[in-house]
Formats: structure tokens, C-alpha cells, sequence
């Protein structure tokens, strides 16, 4: 292992996916791949509710959509993505599964804590999910100091980073400019656009919806039921078009694959 | 919630698979389905070397597909699957991503809790990964040892189930039809028969391989390289062909929906 | 137990200290107290470098200094400081003592679950140091989820929040105003200046220091040391002054004070 | 420490208990011990009920009595007993004592630990409960992964395998041509005879029983007792007498000293 | 249940060892019982090197003895030993088997919160090893904790205490009338005398032994050995006779015959 | 690092105050100290009732004031305050806040571990409160393998101790002079007079009580506030005097400094 990480030539024209997908590369392949690239991307999303007319895998669908865009414009790998994350606050509405937040700091700990070990020195989770965020970085803290613990070779060179696609600037922009205030904080029209992209079926479900609960702090399930009795927090979703997914996804693309080059330099 | 679950009418012809995707599905539609239907399918996989030409998704992407198959012919919602799985021993080869087993014994008494929480009362998890047997099975345990603890109602009606689909007698029996003595233990021909149907690109790794390292023993990471270092475990996977995979999965579809019909019954 | 919190009335005039500090008061008082009011407010701080001349305890320093100030000004009861906080990525520098993540969780975890057990049902942690935000919020999750598990009476009206007192608008205003870019990122003068005021031996030790090195993402404690050999992050902690603490103090107080009033009033 | 384990001589004629029990071992005398063997015997039992009229702790007796036997047949060290086991299904029924299955993965996480550090390299845990299997086999890889991250000199020599003496295939046979079907699965026939051989006093409480419940899966404490009301599944141990015991604990060592045998050689 | 535990009734003559042995009685027996007592005893050892002459189980040997002499007295059932405990600072010795603090605590926090789902209120840990102490008491209050939050039925009458025979006031005042300052603190005649009286296979391997070094506070197992290089702390093992340790066996069972009595009244 | 810590030189007159706290040094001060010495001070308390009349945080006050007069006449740093400790059993108290005994474990293991780190090799904890005694214990053994386990520098020399002021033989008999079998067991005079020294405006709530409920095993919460209903064991707090307070102060300093100076030596 050098002492620095190789440098990377993002390709001039986006990969196929099959290229990138870490799921369909053999142990050799990556072996090979580590001796010019030792970045990965990680999406990590969540399975929950997302008012009465969003999937429930929305965070794990746009976040694995995501991921794959930017490995094919960057090259990089992408493993499968973690669909269950920390939505413990949503537990009140059917359907939603989630990891508590220590399963979740584990299971990031590992994952990383594996990649770490086949010489993998940049992860980048690219997350779908705002309750994932807190816990993610504490994985990070803990990834960090686990490596060091063991003596793993690379220990000082690992670096973790969180990159929430729904929070990029332009993403943010691109938002404002086609919902305004109605974009709102759960069930956004943003991440129902690009559901509504990747799954067709999706849009024989949309409908109106009545006003929807403003949007609050975020404490227990029974009390986020209380507040937010549909789901929602603030958001009409109806605004939502499929066309408007593809723009998410791009923007988003673009802005993470940004991020990632400036991630992979320092 | 009554005092037993409702019983369950497997559809005359297969559901589309949007239908049966709890990904795909909106919080009041989980609502609906748990007034008839209380069985719910977790795929579970791994994330891990399977030799010089087998992909490393081989047992998250052959779990979820035969899920999904059982879930379009049972009528029964589908979970997201959990990719990463407890793989330590795979861990000398790169790209491989392993949960400690303490850590996948908490995401599945998470998942299954969470699960339990709404009404659903059988969690039958579609597996695709030696390795996560013994820890999947721990894991029922505790959860089993939680929902009591915590007065979950429907907590003595809680059962889980680990169904292997590569270990089902159909599966054995075709597997041995097809490649006798060398379908082998790890990185068979019959798992990547199956991942060549779902992924064709795949077919372009496919080469002749030497004769593989006997199986074995399994103990820690670097003893599983040294015995196998390939990554095969007795197993000729160039013999594997797309329209085998094809039939694995109907196979084992097959053999797990009459399993999870009696499992709903129980 | 009443179904809503009783109303608070903030005292006209500061209270003494003696009043809000829960070490001086006894389990009577407390029990008289919570009959009027379910509020409590718990500094967090952390134990760790903050470059060549700012004191190790800093961040307890501060938080604890604004917590009192908050409590004589509303009235609510203030815990004793939790000085030792999550710096795993300070461990490099010489009297840095850091909880893992895991442990600041089960730490914040308890704290809350002794207190909602009493009848307390607003957590207002002010947090001093910027590396305890992530775990806190988990931990957060964590114990709402467990206070629900246990069938914690109330478990559905308790409220935690974090609260920074280094990123409140007006702080960071004042910071901008007194100290523009210079301000940094940590060891930085805003804090420096808190301590100061607090603790007038402090003054002996600053003096003028180089350049600092640039703020940028925090990893594992070697790459944090390699990357701020001196422990400061872009900052110029001699600007500070004895009285600039004491308009942080008042301005910190003072913006806490009004989001308090609004945590404690939805 | 040499870099593979000496070679095992089994002794001409059993060796006298005292010899091989650890418990009555010097630690100069196992220091001396490694010179020539790394192999060691860990029985591993539960406390749980066994029907009406099975002793309370038929597991961990058996397992003893098996592993003791094992050992003066192979001069193998054989350390005490862990006779609480994983055996939360059976916490419905009065006197059972259960580890829950984190526990019990941590217990012999830590056993195999302790004796890798002194150089021991081959673990063979003489099993007498089902319920310990998954647990089991989860812990080992738990301590494989532990030895490698400390960097244990031997970890790669490390190997543990879980042997039931009651699935051995001799012990199997035995039980069929006794008993047939009517061996049933939990509180079985040839178990509670070998309790019997071990400890004649049990004679006493042997009666007649009704028809048992059948065997079926295994969920939680309250779906246990409500399925197999007096505690047995499919069993009929009143068939049971002292001279099977002696056949079956003869049976028993023989298979797993064949077993040892093997393994002690890989 | 009633609302306080029945009196327990000392038999006037010692039973039979069968007849307290949980190992050997059935779960009806174990109900009936708890009809008139809702005590229980149980041995707590260790595994762990004695000294150049002592036996490696002493502390579970000896803690299992007095417990089946206590339980003859005075008619209270006997779990098995739980012959491994907290033996962390004799790692560097061979045959020397450990439970971390952490796992041991969990192992009693299990046996109790099992013993306890039962109905038994009294649970008396009869221990045989200094190490234990701390991680004993810990986990009954962790114990007392759990019930508490689950609601058990009792729990606000379950009651655990830990009792070390060889600190019994009867037991220290024959040491010191037996070997006055050459009894010591670890590998003491005291203990092995009573080993001597249970194994007479042991006096095969006493012989006189040069001074010991001297007792001293315990920290790590490799300043431990550093300290005490054959393991003995201040004592003279050679003194003990196996007359002795049947002396022992009288003394420590009366003085915690009469410790139970008042245990079982509060 | 050299093999053996440098030896220590008592100041010949007490230190400020200033010069001995840990959180007003800072990191280059830290460096230089552990040059000519290697022990740290760490005051570990609780927070939790002490009768009708005493400061909830009284052991934490009481340890830190100790902590800090230890520090002054032997120049020893000494850290910031634990003030959360295990508390478990006053939890039926209002205002109690308490660390589950596995959390106070993993903090003081993390607080010894970093102090490993920087060299820091005798880690003196000053204790304010029984209830912390067992957990700190097992704290200290697990930290002494992990350290080990971590392959830490310094980790055969790293030695803890816990040290209660309150047990410490003068303070005792002092305490046995002032108020004789008046003292009791929790919220005992001796620890009242040194809180009124410490902080005056508690004399306000001193008045004559009733005599206490007498002093017995200590279980769980519900059965200590039914044995103490107003939360004190057999003491009569009311007989203590500020003047006392500071006799406790200086008399435990005194006691406290000779056995740290004995625990530095070894």
C-alpha cells in the first residue's frame, strides 16, 4: 500500500452501470481497481412512511439512484445500499422499519471498518435520510477510532464523509424555484419527483392532499403522529412530476459528483 | 388487532411486482393489507467475494429475486433487502463487506421489532447466505425475548422463520441433477446460474477455472484464504448457465411459497 | 400527572445561582418544583485541546457558564455539567479526554431517562463543543425510543433538545462583527474570550500565535493532528478579550433564553 | 510458539478424570501441556426444563458427562462446564435459566479468547442443547474476527467447532432403533436415560406420561408453553432406562472422538 | 402471587444433595416449591490459575461445595456453578479462563432476571473469587434496573445478595488461627485445604514452595505476573491439609446458613 | 517513554488551584507535565437525594472539593468531575439522575483510556459515593485489557485506583467522634458539613428530622424509598456544622494525599 492514495481519472463519458456496481464485480476485479482508486460510494437510505400518497422507500430509492449517477459520471464503485436506516420517530405509521440508533452506528462502523480493510481510504455515503445524518457521523467517530484501535495499515489516511443529496445547494435551488414554501420538510415534492422518475407505478397514487402539518422539531413516534397525523411535515407531494425527478437527479448528480472530486483530493 | 391473524388468499396469478414491494407501497396501504394479511418477507443477503468470476452481490441479488417471486406469487409485501450480511470469513478477499455477527443479530431484532410494532405477526426471511444462518437464528431469540419484555401486544403470536432458498430439497436436487459433485459449497454454479439470469453481463466474466480447493471448515478470515485461495469452495462455477438460473428461481419460488403457506398456518 | 405541562413563568429578575443549581437543592424542592414546572436544562461540555493556549476544559467551561445564566434568567433547573464529551479526533493533543460515541449516547440516554422518570418532560442540553452534536441527537432517538419501550408515564410528551450556544444567530453575529474571519473554527476566539472572562488566570498563557491552519473536515485524531499541528482550525484565539466574554455570555444567554421559551412551550 | 500445533498422541487406555479435567490442573502443568497439545474440550450445557419428569439440567449434565468421557479417551484438557445456555423459548416453564443470545455469544466469545491467549488453537465445544447451536457458531466467528483485530500471535491458527453429541450419527442411529419415532425432539428418550446412568436418584420421578405435544418450530416462552403445554416435544421419555444411558454416553464419545480426532488434525 | 414471599422452614436435618440440586429436579417440582420458598442459591467460581501447586478451579470447586452444604442445611434449591468469572489480571497464567467484567455482569443480569420471571424474590450468590465482587453487585443493580423497566411482577421485592465464603467472619477468624500471616490473599491454604478435602487427587501435587511474594493492589494481568511470578499473593498453600478443609466446609456453611436466614426475613 | 514513571516531587506549599485544574491548562502545559510526572486525579460523584435536607449533589460537590485539595498539596493535574455516577437504587427520588451501571463502566473506561493515551500511567478517582465503588472496579479491569488488548505503550504500568474519601480510617474516626453511631449511611453528617462548608446558602435548609429509618441492603428503587422514605439510612444530618465540614476537608486531603503518594510509589 502506498503511502498516498492513487489519483482518479474521472471518465470522460458516464459508465455503464454494470461497471460500477460493486455487487456485480468479482474480488479480483476490485483488487485491480484499488491499485488506481481507492475511493467508494455508500448509499444509505431509510424504509419509511412518507405521507399518504409517498413510498415508503423513498429515502433508499432516490439515495441508491443517486449513487448510481454519480458512480457512472465518476467512476467510482458503489456498493448495495443500506435500506433500512434510523426513522425511529416514524414508527407510528405502518410500514416504516427502523434500525435503532446504536444498529445503525454499528452498521456503518462495519462497513466501513471492511472497506477500510481491503485498502479502501475514501468512503462516501451518499444518504437519503435527515435521521440518518446524526447518527452517521458518530459511526464515523467511532469507524475512526476502531481503525486506529487495531493498527489497521491506513488507519490515518481513512476519511469518511456524509453527503446528503437532498441538501446540496442546488438541489435546494432547484427546489425553492418549483415548490417555494411548499416543498415543506417530509414527503417533499422533491423527493416524490424522483421517485416518480425511477418508478412510473408510482404516479397512479398521486393525488391533492389537504393542507399538511407545518413542520416542527422532530421528538418520539407517538408525538410525531400527534403533530404530523399524515406523515407529512408541511409538503404538498401533489406538486410532484416525473419530469421534475429527472432534474433532481441530475442536479444532484452533478453537485455529489463535485463534492466527491474535492473529497477524493484532500 | 384480533386475537389471531386473519388468513391469507394467495392470488390465482402472480401479482406484479410493484404490488408487492413495501418500498413501493404508501403507509395506509400497509394499513389495509394487515386487515387481511399479517405475513411479511425480509430478503437477507451478504455482500462478498464468490471466486474469480462470481459477483459479489451473488447472495443479496439471488435472495431478493427469489423474494420477490415468492412475494409475487404469495400476494405477501417484500421488505427492502438487507445487502450486508455477516461475511467475516470472506473478509481476506477485497470488496468483501461483513456485519460482525453481533451487529446483524441487532439489524434483524430491529427489523423484525419494527415489523411487530405494526401487527405483522410472521416474518419469514428469505436468505441467500450461509454465514447469516446462525446469527439470523440468534437474532429471533432476542427479538422474541424483547416483544415479550416489552408487553408488545401480539408478542406471543410473534414468529420468524430463516428460510434458505439454495438449501431447499428442490433447489439440492436440481443442483445435483445439473452439476453432480461439483456444484461444491461456495460460489456454486447454482447461485451464479442464478445471478447470470438476473445480471447477463455477468456472462462476460465467465471463464474455465482451474479445479477449486476442497470445501471445508470454516474459521477465521486469513485460514479461509489460505485453504481456498481463490475464493471457491469445491465448486466449478463455469459450469452455471442463464437458463439453469431460470429454473433456480422457479425452483426455489416454488418450494418456498408451499413453505411459507404452512409457515402462515402455524 | 396532568396531561400537559403546567405553564412557566419566567422571574422578572435574575434568580440567585443557589436557586437553579439541581446540586443544591433537595429531592423535596425538586418534587415542588415539578408541579409547575417540567423543564430542566443539562450543559455538555467536552474535555479536550484547544490549541496552544486555550484552556482544555473550554468547552464545559462555557457551556456550563451559559446553562447557569440561562437558569437564573428563566428560572429552570440547571444539572450538573457532563465535562467529558465525544473529541475522539482531538486524541492526538495531550490532556484530550474523549468518550466513544457509543458511550456519550448512553450517557445522554440515562440522563434523560432518570429525568423523564421524575415527571421532566423538556430537555434543554446546551452543548459547548461542536463534536457532541451527531451523539447527541442519536442519543436523543435512542431514549425517546426507550422511554415509549418501558411505558414510561409522559413517555409521549418528552421533548430533548440541543441547543449550541456557539451557533446561535447572535452569537455568531457578534463573533463576526469583533473577529471577521479570524474567528475560525476551533480554539476559537469567541470561546477564548467566554473563558476569560471566567477564568481571569487564563489571561496569563495567550499571547500571539502564528497563522493558523485552515478549518476543513475532521477525521481520525492523526490526520486531525497532521492537518492543525497546533490544535487550531483557522482561528486567532489571541483576539480575544476578557469583556468580549461577557457580551458572549449575555448574548448566548439571551438567545437561549428565547428558544427556550419557545421548547418549553410547544 | 512454533508455527503449526504439535501433533496429538490419544493415550493407549482412557486416562483417570483427575487427569484431564482443568479444574484439577496446575497452571505449570498446562504450561507443559501446550509443549505437546493445543487442543482443548469446552462442554457447553443449558438449564432448562425437560418435561415432567426430565431433570432441570439434563444439557449440561449430559454435556459434561460426554466431554469428561471424550477427554479420558483422548487426553485432551477438558475445562468446567457452562451450564446456563441460550434457552429463552423454555422461560415459560418454572427452574429454567437462560442467557440471553448476545450473552452467551460474548461468554464464549471470551472463553475462546482467554485460551487462544495462552496458545490453544483448537476449541471443541461438546454441546448438549439445540438452542445453543446459532449462538454458538455466531460467537466463533465473533472470535475470530477479535483474535485477527488484536493481533493474537496464532490467530490464524485459531479454530473452534461446536459438536452436539446428540446428533452424532451413531447417537442418532441408537435412538432410532431404541426408540423409533417416539424419541421426539425435546426432552427425549435417549437424553433423559443417560441422566438416568449419570444420576440414578432421578429413577424416582420416571412415570408413565400421556401423549406429548408434537414437535414443531420453535418461537417465543409463551407460544412454547402454549404448543407443548407439559414442557416435551413428541417425546416419550418414560422409555428411557439406565443401561441405554451407559450405551449412549459409549456411543456418544466414541463418535466425537473420531470427530476430535479429525479435527485436532486439520 | 402474593404480595410477600412465604417463610421458608429450615429442615431439621440436612436433605439430601439430590434434593436441592436444580440440575436434578423438574420444572412441576420447581413450582411446587416455590409455593413455600421464593429463595435460591447461586455458586459463582472462577477459572484461574492457584498458584505452582493449587488447582486451576478452586474458586468454583469451593464456591459449589459450600453452596451444596448451604442448600442441605437449609433446604434451598442450588443452580449450577457458574464456574468462569472475572479473572482478567490472571490472563498471564495458562489454563486461566476469563470473563470480562461487561460480559460477566450480563451472564448474572440474565440468571437473575430469568430466576426472577419465576417468582423467586431472594437470590443468594454463594462466590468463591475476590474478582467477582465488583461486577456482582454491578450487575444486581443493572438487574434491579431491568425488572423494574419491564414491569416484572415482583420486582420491587426481588432482592439479590452476594456472599463470599472465604470473607465469612468465622471462616477469616480459622485461617488466622490455622496459618496466622502466611494464609495470604491468593492460592491461600484456606482455599486449597478445602480443595484438598473435595479433590484428594490434589495432594498428589502440594510441596513446600519458597515465599511468595508479597500481596499488593491488582491491576493488569502482566504487572500481575510481573508482581507475583508464580501466581501465589503472600501465601503458603503448602500448609493446608484436607482435615482443614473439612473444618472449612463446617465453618463457611454455618456462618452463611445463618446470613441466609436473615437474607430471606428482610 | 521511559520504562519507569518519572518520580514525583510534593510541592513543599499547596498550588493554586488554577495550576492543578486540568480544564484550565492546556495542551503544551500537559505534555511538559507528563515529562516529570505520570499520575492524574479524577473526581468521580453522583447526583442523586440525600434526605430531606441535603444537596442532591452532594457526593459530586464533596469528591471534587477532596479531588481538588489533593491536587493543591501534591501538584497532581486533576480532571473535571464525573458528576453522573450509578444511582440506580435513589431513582425513587425526585432529581435523581443515574448512569446505568454499564454506563458508568464504559465512561470510566473511556476516561482511563484516554488518559493512556497521552502516558498518563496511575489514574487516582476520587469517590464521592458508594454506589460507584463496584462499577468503578470493573471499569478498571476492563480498561486494563483493553489497554492490553490495544497493544497501548505503557499498558503493564497503566494502574488505577479508586479512593473514597469517605471511607478513608481518619475521616472516619472523625466522623465517629462528631456524631457516633448519629453518622449513619447515606446522607450522613460528615457529608452534609462538608457540602455547608463548601457552599453556605445550604445551611438555610438544615433543621431537626425525625429520627431515619435504620441503614440495611440496598436493592432497587422501590424498595429503598419504602425502607427510607425520605431517603436517609439511619443519619441525623442535622448535627452537622460548616466547621465540621472543613475538619472533613482537610482530614480526608490529608489521608487521601499519603495514599496516592503510596499509590505512585508502587
Amino acid at each position: 500500500m502506498t503511502s498516498s492514495p492513487p489519483s482518479l481519472t474521472f471518465p470522460p463519458t458516464p459508465l455503464p452501470t454494470e461497471a460500477i456496481r460493486l455487487q456485480l464485480r468479482t474480488w479480483p476485479e476490485v483488487e485491480t481497481y484499488l491499485e488506481h482508486c481507492r475511493g467508494v460510494i455508500v448509499p444509505l437510505g431509510s424504509t419509511e412512511q412518507h405521507g399518504p400518497t409517498g413510498a415508503i422507500g423513498t429515502d433508499a430509492l432516490t439515495a441508491e439512484a443517486v449513487a448510481l449517477e454519480v458512480g457512472r459520471r465518476s467512476g467510482l464503485l458503489v456498493t448495495p445500499a443500506q435500506a433500512f436506516g434510523m426513522a425511529e420517530h416514524h414508527l407510528g405509521f405502518a410500514g416504516t422499519v427502523s434500525l435503532q440508533p446504536a444498529t445503525l452506528m454499528a452498521v456503518l462502523h462495519d462497513v466501513v471498518l471492511s472497506l477500510a480493510r481491503h485498502g479502501f481510504e475514501r468512503i462516501y455515503v451518499i444518504n437519503g435520510h435527515g435521521g440518518n445524518i446524526a447518527t452517521g457521523r458518530a459511526a464515523f467517530a467511532q469507524a475512526y477510532a476502531t481503525a486506529a484501535a487495531r493498527g489497521l495499515p491506513g488507519a490515518d489516511r481513512l476519511r469518511c464523509r456524509l453527503a446528503n443529496w437532498f441538501t446540496a445547494a442546488p438541489v435546494l435551488q432547484l427546489a425553492r424555484e418549483l415548490y417555494g414554501e411548499r416543498e415543506g420538510h417530509h414527503a417533499t415534492p422533491s423527493e416524490i419527483a424522483l421517485t416518480l422518475h425511477l418508478e412510473p407505478s408510482l404516479e397512479a397514487v398521486q393525488r391533492p392532499l389537504p393542507e399538511a402539518a407545518p413542520a416542527g422539531p422532530i421528538h418520539g413516534p407517538d408525538d410525531f403522529r400527534r403533530r404530523h397525523p399524515d406523515g407529512r411535515m408541511g409538503s404538498d407531494p401533489f406538486l410532484a412530476r416525473p419530469d421534475h425527478g429527472a432534474r433532481f437527479l441530475d442536479t444532484a448528480a452533478s453537485a455529489l459528483v463535485e463534492d466527491l472530486r474535492e473529497f477524493l483530493a484532500v
